[in-house]
């Protein structure tokens, strides 16, 4: 059942990177082991031209991996990006759980980022596909029948996670 | 039998990250799907603050990866460095050659890079172990029982690794 993940999802603006990242550092403190997964959809560049990983991609390296003792950086070019599923197995094995962000229909378990004023509607009632919408993070008043996760308290977003987590684990 | 590699070897101040380069550019340009993989001796930091990556990683997690439409780039800590032949199946196995560079002892065969002047000895007749010593890249004359290569002439190196290659996927 390795890796359990869950996706936030939001429109742009609501400050949903920065709450993945604080429940990265919440969850993995508690000692759990957290991974991140984000679609970027435009271009980006990880490395620093000069840099040797920059260099071996730049001069035509399908694949550059670069380690050292306490962590590897790969940069892997593609055709087409991988499905997210074969992305989750292949890279995220040992993760007890994974954050996912900017895959709005990947069938996932969401949690929605909804900050008041950002949009009138929510993007889990409208465009989204499949994939159970567990939670709302929201500083608004809503009525919903999912809970509803206070957007400025990271740490109830990381219990709610942790209990989904330990609820499936338990399930498994 | 994939992926094939070949493990660059020499002493520091040599060129030979520039070598390397240049030969994944030339093989590259032929056709072949090339990987770099490379030992960083040091820590060492492929992405920006301020980057997503650098936060998710920053803030805790044990893997990050970003994707987009061209390529993808993952992060991975680790507590100790994974043994070569994992790194290269694991994240290589669709190449069709890896080009390796400061994995002295990796017992893969070798090709050291040797410039006149910088060493007084081959390092593949001294610290290294297993693995066979392919050929040397040197600007030197050197009597040795293995073929010379002009380190200035990065297309020889490349032709040398690419008519290995083949003998190699024609044995397989």
């Amino acid at each position: 059942m390795k890796p359990q993940a869950i996706s936030f999802v939001a429109k742009s603006g609501t400050g949903k990177t920065t709450l993945v990242e604080q429940v990265i550092a919440d969850l993995s403190s508690r000692g759990w082991q957290v991974g991140a997964l984000k679609h970027g959809a435009h271009r980006f560049n990880i490395d620093h031209p000069g840099k040797d990983s920059y260099r071996f991609t730049d001069a035509g390296a399908a694949t550059t991996l670069i380690t050292s003792p306490d962590k590897l950086a790969l940069v892997k070019k593609h055709q087409a990006e991988p499905p997210m599923a074969e992305l989750l197995e292949h890279y995220f094995a040992d993760m007890d759980i994974v954050l996912v962000e900017g895959f709005k229909a990947s069938g996932l378990p969401k949690i929605e980022v909804y900050r008041e004023g950002h949009s009138r509607e929510l993007l889990s009632r409208t465009v989204l596909g499949d994939g159970e919408l567990l939670a709302v993070a929201t500083d608004a008043s809503l009525d919903l029948d999912v809970p509803l996760l206070d957007l400025n308290r990271p740490s109830d977003v990381a219990d709610f996670v942790e209990a989904w987590l330990q609820h499936r684990e338990q399930a498994a």
